[in-house]
């Protein structure tokens, strides 16, 4: 049995699959969770690889620790989206941090992992974590100056997710964040959504004064090549805390200091297709 | 109708196929060429993705530009492989070059992308090329102290190509290098091919001093986390000339100096897979 991800009727990605594990309808989407041969448990949202077992650090890792690392103190982070909690365990890695704040819309997918990928939920009930599980833009409104970090966990710009690709989504994450923090979004691939991520960097572009995209390999989305965009009024992820990034990546299995700075090179044709400050 | 490639039954890639254009059993291999959806036209040889027309500047581009832009002055290189002609597009891109050999087993190869790949074979009647049909382990036998890059630009390490992963193969390749040469083969996927990895860069660490695993996301190769790996006993592909890095990169689609210093960055996990020196 393979589970199979079709690429817009361009290309297709197949994982074999030893069997179902969960099904279910859901209030938002249609959720279902395999055990395959080579990956792991996997999560899939409306037919879309989230996540497996075996590939999730390198999603986690580096749309935690880039910014992370980037901030002087960081101390209070909001995550929305990121149901699976993998982007909170990794936040929690820092010292720093005084308060993790993750808002889902879908309870069914925190607590599906809760059971199926417990190597994500494993730090949810931290005592610096709050669970909120709601709408995210409607959410977020009610923060002013309050994050050092805001991150953009989502699913595509389809279903749920379509309104965190957009401007105004952008300049209620900048009011919920304190004077010179940052966000970061993940952007999809240049190869299969190259106008999506055109204009949502453009529309970060319009808020932000630094926007920068970076490369993520996720291996089961899309082409391979990801991206995630920081976006940031003073704040640039060149300029990172190398001695903090080291200490970090000897727990992680793909985040290190050469790759926080090697990510932040972009092929020419992606440079070509988003609207990137420096 | 779709391509499939299945991964050695964990995963695979599907990509939707327009027309087959061609079909031969060659006295080496199966070769398939197909007009696909997305990515142009497709070759295969037997049943594994070679190129397509879209996405085959990634891999030529950087299997070319990072050894070449670490030369002085490069003037004579060698392609073991490589049949279809897009590396040595790329490496006559160098003002300096004054010969490249081809040497591909299979000539069927090269005759068929002569009319399937008018641009990946462009460049093969440039009067500097000189092009032979045979097996390039004989052939480099014939050379000593001769070429200041060999590049091993060949398929997988089974049928064909599995000599071109050995030690025996990178002592030939010393031998037919000059003094303070350099090579770089393809070396897979740290996804699906993590054996091969270890072996064959532990193999070129007992013949070179330094052996330098870098980063190309070739998408429609397993995982899209493709490797290349250089090797020397002198040059180091840290040290490159940046202003002949951006010369080239302005006919690149994908190489510029930030990618070259970046593609150096390797995740902890195919740090751990790879003899690497530095």
């Amino acid at each position: 049995m393979w589970f199979v991800e079709n690429y817009d009727e361009k290309a297709s990605l197949g994982l074999k699959v030893k069997k179902k594990l969960h099904e279910e309808q859901s209030k938002f989407q249609k959720i279902d969770i395999y055990e395959t041969e080579f990956f792991g448990n996997l999560l899939t949202l409306d037919g879309l690889v989230m996540l497996t077992e075996k590939d999730e650090f390198v999603y986690h890792e580096m749309i935690t620790h880039m910014p992370l690392c980037t901030i002087k103190n960081p101390e209070r982070v909001l995550v929305i989206g990121g149901g699976d909690g993998g982007a909170v365990r990794e936040i929690l890695k820092h010292d720093s941090i005084k308060e993790v704040v993750m808002c889902e819309i879908d309870q069914r997918v925190t607590d599906l992992c809760r059971i199926y990928f417990p190597t994500t939920t494993c730090k949810l009930d931290d005592p610096r974590v709050k669970l909120h599980f709601e709408d995210g833009f409607k959410f977020m409104d009610g923060y002013e100056g309050y994050f050092d970090l805001i991150i953009t966990d989502s699913s595509d710009p389809v279903g749920p997710g379509v309104a965190l690709f957009q401007e105004d989504y952008y300049r209620l994450v900048k009011k919920a964040l304190k004077p010179g923090g940052i966000m970061v979004s993940q952007s999809e691939s240049p190869w299969y959504f190259e106008d999506t991520m055109t204009s949502m960097t453009g529309a970060m572009a319009n808020v932000f004064k630094n926007v920068q995209t970076y490369i993520a390999l996720v291996t089961l989305y899309p082409s391979g090549l990801w991206t995630m965009t920081a976006a940031s009024d003073s704040l640039s992820l060149y300029d990172f805390d190398e001695k903090r990034s080291a200490k970090i990546a000897e727990t992680c299995k793909y985040y290190n200091p050469e790759i926080h700075k090697g990510a932040l090179a972009l092929p020419n044709f992606v440079k070509k297709i988003v609207h990137n400050t420096k």
